[in-house]
């Protein structure tokens, strides 16, 4: 695997053409995977059970023919391991029937290891297995921020406000659970590696809703802290919304960072210059006609420029996206490149 | 109300201290509100009122000290007068009952005239007459872009797909729409001006979902047509998560700025260079202790400097702030100034 297209980029070095995968690429989109998704009944029946998780996981490297596979799972199994449990509704998202308030509710927690966590690993196992080698597999943890606000709020949410009060009212106790949240986060993290990941990422999806010296102080500071203790294998850190900290995420102990479709390439190449960078197309993009993602993913990828770039969606693939137009923008990737080499 | 405080500072004058405001001041937070609003029944009865909207406008000010009222009133006035009505739903926001899918839904709208928001007016009459001079008046609007969005999605949305799905796949027919919102909104802003209002604001909450290409052409065209046609009083635009748009902004025909929390200042003023720039405290900051409101205020304002500076918070006011927290706010900035001068 350390040779394949996808690791080599991960890593910083020069490849005959850029690689290609997407967010959510596992699910959403293909009907072969809501036949699955049926059959396991609900959402987290199909998170738990290795076999279904794995297959669902090939489906895009066969029907897509991606560069690299991710494990099909979800970041809320951390809060969970550590003794949150959490519930998937229908078309409303990850509800949690008892959050984190207070202090006290830290004595119902525990740091997750990773045999908590052993359905995700075997399912990486299996999926090793069955990809031969074809392609590498992505695994993947959310930024102990994020997790940090689901634990708190108990689901989504449009300010976050809960999640934000607890950092300006009690500091300490924030960052005593954020500790907790990192620890459980490099164990399993490690152990997906040793179940076979090859290259690992990093989500921050709420990045965007906390002012600059928040985030520095209460969610870079732990993504930097798993990076650190990760020296296994290249890390893709992607912070949504995070903008502002470009500049800090050079210094960070990744080979790629990933941008949003906010994000101007050439900027963030001014504000990473050591960085392999990952994205960045906007997934409405996938909304026009064949012609218009053609057109749209070729400006990205001349943005970007022939290396140090792993191209992908600024975002997850939208549940409602064709997937010949996902296919029509993987190809292009694949067809743009070679003509440039 | 040339000379007052605010509207020297919004003209780009130098002022004695730092004025100060709140975006969603009028309501949300104060009891006397609360009170209003349960006599109203419902919000849009409250907004329909110009007695009780000229009430809740005027609260703020005998209560909060703030340095300028803003109208009671709602963005979504302006889509209901094209003919498209809208809800209130309790803790869920806008609905509306019937959106835009096509081009064949233009049939049923029409450009608003003012005449069509004589309640709008009458409510900015009344407050102007019962001010009687105490502090200027802001009047508001949706930016295109934000009230277009709303009358595709019908309500709220994570990702506003389905709206931007339209620039991507109809870019004429919404710029058709767009072109109706602004030219309404244009006569409605200079009603709202010959009814007394001293400044004015466009609202463009949904900025910050656009990626910077198409935020140029379906958002900042239109917010800069409406700028240029409305030479009567100082504007201020604040386009909420348009980090990437700052430096066009520069250029732009208003004399006012708003920005978010994640937007940095230094930044900002090296972006902005030519205008008065307004915000930008995190709202949850008032979520701290008096001390913690104190301290993080005096910080925002020494970024800021002394001049070409309209305090504010980064967003409106979040529902559960305590009132003792925004007075603390308002003294600060008050008391900060005095100090400087």
């Amino acid at each position: 695997m350390q040779s394949s297209l996808f690791v080599q980029a991960a890593s910083g070095k020069a490849t005959s053409r850029t690689p290609v995968w997407l967010m959510r690429q596992a699910g959403r989109i293909l009907p072969e995977y809501r036949k699955v998704r049926e059959k396991a009944k609900d959402f987290k029946k199909l998170v738990k059970t290795p076999e279904l998780a794995a297959e669902v996981t090939l489906q895009p490297v066969r029907i897509l023919e991606v560069d690299a596979a991710i494990i099909f799972s979800d970041i809320l199994v951390i809060p969970e391991a550590m003794g949150l449990n959490y519930e998937m509704e229908e078309n409303k998202g990850p509800v949690f029937p008892k959050k984190i308030t207070s202090v006290n509710d830290l004595r119902g927690l525990h740091i997750a290891s990773p045999e908590e966590l052993q359905y995700v690993l075997d399912a990486i196992s299996l999926t090793k297995k069955e990809l031969n080698g074809a392609v590498p597999l992505i695994g993947f943890a959310g930024a102990p921020w994020t997790i940090f606000s689901y634990m708190i709020e108990g689901r989504g949410s449009k300010t976050f406000s809960a999640a934000k009060k607890m950092l300006y009212t009690q500091p300490a106790f924030s960052h005593q659970l954020l500790d907790m949240i990192t620890e459980s986060t490099i164990h399993y993290l490690k152990a997906q590696i040793r179940a076979g990941a090859d290259v690992i990422q990093i989500f921050d999806s709420w990045a965007g809703i906390l002012a600059p010296h928040q985030y520095k102080e209460f969610s870079l500071k732990y993504i930097s802290k798993i990076c650190d203790a990760i020296p296994e294998c290249p890390k893709i850190v992607f912070a949504k919304g995070a903008f502002f900290a470009r500049a800090e995420m050079n210094t960070m102990n990744c080979e790629v960072v990933g941008l949003d479709w906010n994000m101007g390439i050439a900027e963030s190449r001014a504000l990473l210059p050591d960085k392999v960078l990952q994205g960045n197309l906007d997934p409405c993009a996938l909304y026009g006609s064949r012609e218009d993602v053609k057109r749209e993913t070729k400006k990205m990828l001349d943005a970007f420029g022939p290396s140090k770039h792993i191209a992908n969606l600024g975002h997850g693939l939208y549940p409602d996206t064709e997937v010949d137009k996902v296919k029509c923008f993987i190809e292009t990737v694949k067809e743009h490149n070679k003509l440039k080499a």
